[in-house]
């Protein structure tokens, strides 16, 4: 049995997290034992890739955890529920993944009794709030260990630190950061530094290689998206099968201006085709579906989710009444939704559900019916502007003595 | 002195309110005051032609109020503070509109005495409410008078009665109900009655005439619209000139999904260039210059003083309190916002604003810098996470026994 | 198989409801089901005598509905779960019986198949408006039949009415209307009739005849009360339970001001010990056992779920989703409460729970512990400070230029 | 001039900031300007001796900031406008107190360009957060130093430490922490820091003195409380003439629990007879003066309102929002209120007001009356429950398929 301490390390493969194996198994004497959680975003070469470089860095053992149908059912599913979009711009495509795999590496560490945790955040983003607080609470045991945070290295003095332990590699820095995922993907850098400059064509990841105009069909159930153009689907490959359709139209793309959890303003952009459309569609049909009431509490409850699914706040336990909520609402929203498809946009056509309130039985909107008379509505007018009638009255009365 | 009854009468000279004229003047014996409330959607020569043809039909004394400067400063300002989408959509174009109006024609009643007050409105949409409440709120006194609601003729019949009156004229009725107004242009009809139908192109009132791709300037000082390329303006001219500029670009349409006053679910077209292009932008100011407790508070009491509007209550004091609150927040909003213009779309390109929060003094979203440590941050999120930390322990213990 | 109609008539046996029963036999023509919804404000007796009254008068048929469980599970339960208040003070008593008796009602009409469903309020109040609700929506084939309301009739006209048909009973009208039910005692007459007094002494149903201070112990188990002072109880049996061990200390007696579902402005005296000592035992429970971001959510949905269920909304769908979103936040709100009762006021003492997070173990408030160091809360106070400090720098730059 | 660097100290005269005093000054080598900010809980007295302590300990100078008129004026004035209680029960005495004293300290470092600026809490508290952030947001070049927090040393030590240094007082620590101001009286200890039990009767700070019960009368106008059974005072002095009458009832008492800024919970006592009357005084005159749209929205700020001001975040600039909403809401709040003091407890009795809501003019609860007619509320009923009813329908309808 070995006597060194063992600490999780949560790896992507890039230089940071590559300096803290190093680091952690030789300055700091820990059995090093790195784990990336695939929720979507790996292919299986660069899976193979990245395990192998974990062990040619010297780690002990080296796990990919495939999480990508929890993060799913755990988190996205929510995320559409609700039509969650921070700021009414942002599917919350980073937020969601990063502090999901917070969350699966500080389960991880737990599993294995891990003395310590690390990751390699930088001090300057959102990420390490994340991480730290997934970990504290997931994980209370262990210590937080965050190499790059504490010892403010430049990209210089790393590459430098594992050139001189062996490391050879090509470390070069993209023009812009790229975080790609099943929910989307970021895109930060240069213009998004800024506050009034937007990024060029050539930022994005996707080049525009569709013109030609088409409508396709999204298919809903209680809520999830489980079918596309008649196709039965599960909502992972649904979600894939549309980013594959929709991003090469250059179909949501924008920048998102929001608070970071440290308090500074952060702007990035990000390309999000099939989130954007599926919230959009999602909500259209629910509006056709559910009452007014459902429609405003669902609204505040998810944006709320939204705001603590962003500050790393994913294990609060109102999260979890929130999904309970959420769920419950969906039970009529299954439908239909026509949705076009043109060169950087896209609009909801039209819906078809059984449980659509808009049904002609009950008369049309702006036609005559037979479920109340004109008369009604005038005694509705009269009792529903009592109040404020009796206010006017009452201010002018006690203004004349 | 005359010694008939006076009755107010909001006029619009379409054939409802015409057949309202001659049945007040002639089968109810009242004097007929025509008043048309002008809030920016009629030009000279439809005024004049209203008229005349108003006292064609016998009224006693026609009034074309123009309202439109106060339309802006009491009712579509707060709008713009307030980034008011109805549903995420919606600018509310003529719940605005029609409620002012009812306010105006109400106020007009109160001044001339009249004894009685009338609307054209059927009994089967939003607009008889809101001229209801508003009349019954403003001036409580009035009789309220509604021939078409309350005798439910048919076209056909209003065009009998009106030619047996001697009125000829050619009432053909639109393919599509078109409302026009400062805010925003209304499209009803056909596919709008259906839940899966999309407006076809020639639907829309102004066809797509421009191609080219170009970059606008929007100037706000405290929140309002001052300028358009560097040209100072008033905020009238600003969203009727944005609205001659970007419009023939196809920008703004849309359909409308809602909730109507009476219960039922109502669909409707809008085509809203200024509106959209407004709202985009002084929302992107404010994400840049308010903190994440203004923007929250902000939507949370907009998006109600939007649902009263549309709901006919206008009148409702806690509107004049939200609209104190909202012109309060918007000291900071003051700057430069570009926006790209395209056919059927646009976006923001980014902001300029001496209140920018994103300034680069304080550190950039993903750079280190000065005004606090990493240690300051590992601090913040092991406070951060305390309590739900504490959550976990208690409830792992609590199972236990 | 009889050809007259069926009219089913929500019964009370008081002088409006025996009027609409002569009324609906004999002038309209209807065979008359009379029922009676018992939600624990009944006697045997009473429940005997109001059969037997009913049978003298001419129905057709008489049931007392036994609902008092029901009206528990599936309503009082979540008053409970969400310390509903009425403007923090009111608990809802008659509002939330009224517009239960009124489901049941409708959904014993729809069962007979009636073609007709009455009720015996007046056009002045709140009830008429939740019997209109729940009988249009449960039972939107039946005709809704209003005598009371429709024929404005006097008392002294009723009982001519009654005596001329044969009916003799002695009417007295009592000098408070006093409506008794499992959630509390409405008193309402004179002085609630005025803005500035209060009820006298002898106005309360029950006298205080207990003086003696004692202390009491609530047993909550998923948040409902399940044993007083160690006796295992139904919720029901606790509620009618700790009644009779508190109200005769004059505990809860308030005045509630309110606004009617009909816009005026309403004043009503209540008894309440039970539902008072209950909400605020649960409350003080959960305070100790919820977070910070459960008690807030919690709090908003539950005034909201009582605003909706006082205006008759209580079929509205969203009413479930809360319904569901309060039981999932019940999971820890198990413990004891200890309440010291006193005359006409009572407090909780204390509170004892295995999923209270006040644990010493964690640190006390006020003491130091291990789980932070004071750096820590530094750097939560730096961290958590930093929009505003931005804010306040920036304002002050941005006004020197 | 003097090289010597400028700390200032948030001076309260205890053992904690006199161990500051001599730290800063002899250990640091600090010129100490001690402050203590008066918000009306000290008399001259108290203030002479701490100021002859403060100079007798060492400081370069020390100054009492009376900033009573202004804590009224910027703070309380919104507390009472709000109703606010924290978790339904505190009325924020001490939170409100600290933040207040915290920013005047921090403005005053400021003014005369202190180098540091220091507080004596520990790390244990709230007060730490509100003292860290005032500091750092209004004083942001200013050093924070916080030596009891940062030495963690025991009284012991600290008594042992300033004998030492030739300080020789009598430190008796009292059974519990008492903070007494304006805005009511905290009680710390013992019992407080169990779960489960009450204070018992001698830990009150005033003891119960009288038994005769008596009706007063406050006199509020735009929401402030202008007068006391007639006599015209300014609010502070109302304030304090108020808890003069009614603390010796014993009126005012509780226990609040809530969540502390660092995240565990805490437990405190507190006495606040005025407080509580003028809240609920001006609450009962809200609830007939406003419309239950502006009671609504008043009561969703008020709550973020009290608790920003409790996480020590007063200076953020929704609050200024807040207050200007809040203030807008009270034109109409002019009237009296009588109020029942009685041993232990008070009750609001009536009110008298010419914006009264509920005047009679327009008709009774309960009684008929000439604005609407049963008919007019037949209609509103009919409308409004519309949407519901179409959803059941529909919901029936689709199961059938």
């Amino acid at each position: 049995m070995s006597s060194q301490p063992k600490v999780v390390l949560a790896f992507s493969g890039g230089l940071d997290t590559s300096f803290c194996v190093k680091y952690l198994a030789e300055d700091r004497g820990y059995e090093v034992y790195s784990v990336l959680v695939d929720t979507g975003g790996f292919s299986e070469e660069e899976l193979q890739a990245i395990e192998a470089n974990a062990y040619a860095l010297g780690v002990k053992h080296h796990t990919a955890v495939s999480k990508t149908r929890e993060y799913y059912e755990d988190c996205l599913k929510y995320l559409i529920f609700g039509n969650i979009l921070k700021n009414n711009t942002y599917p919350l495509s980073v937020s969601a993944e990063r502090i999901f795999q917070a969350v699966a590496v500080a389960e991880y560490a737990r599993e294995i009794g891990a003395q310590a945790i690390a990751h390699g955040s930088t001090g300057a983003g959102n990420d390490q709030v994340r991480f730290d607080m997934a970990f504290r609470i997931i994980a209370p045991e262990a210590e937080i260990i965050t190499p790059i945070r504490d010892l403010k290295l430049s990209r210089e003095a790393e590459i430098e630190y594992l050139t001189q332990k062996g490391v050879q590699r090509d470390w070069k820095k993209a023009e812009y950061s790229i975080n790609k995922g099943l929910w989307g993907t970021s895109v930060g850098g240069k213009e998004t530094l800024t506050s009034q400059k937007y990024l060029p064509e050539t930022a994005w990841p996707t080049p525009v290689s569709k013109t030609e105009e088409e409508t396709i069909t999204l298919t809903f159930e209680k809520g999830e998206l489980v079918g596309l153009n008649g196709e039965t689907l599960t909502p992972v490959q649904a979600i894939q099968k549309l980013t594959e359709l929709a991003q090469p139209f250059g179909i949501g793309r924008d920048i998102h201006v929001g608070d970071t959890i440290i308090g500074i303003k952060g702007r990035v952009g990000f390309e999000a085709a099939a989130p954007l459309i599926i919230i959009k569609a999602h909500h259209t049909l629910e509006k056709h579906v559910l009452t007014e009431q459902q429609l405003y509490w669902k609204e505040q409850l998810a944006n709320w989710y939204g705001s603590l699914l962003h500050k790393g706040q994913f294990v609060e336990p109102v999260m979890r009444n929130i999904e309970t909520f959420l769920t419950d609402t969906q039970a009529h929203v299954t439908g239909q939704v026509h949705v076009r498809l043109a060169p950087y946009r896209f609009y909801v056509e039209g819906i078809e559900s059984p449980y659509d309130l808009m049904s002609s039985v009950f008369g049309s909107y702006g036609e005559m019916n037979n479920a109340w008379t004109g008369d009604d509505v005038r005694g509705f007018s009269k009792v529903a502007s009592n109040q404020v009638m009796i206010y006017q009255k009452v201010s002018e009365l006690a203004e004349k003595n």
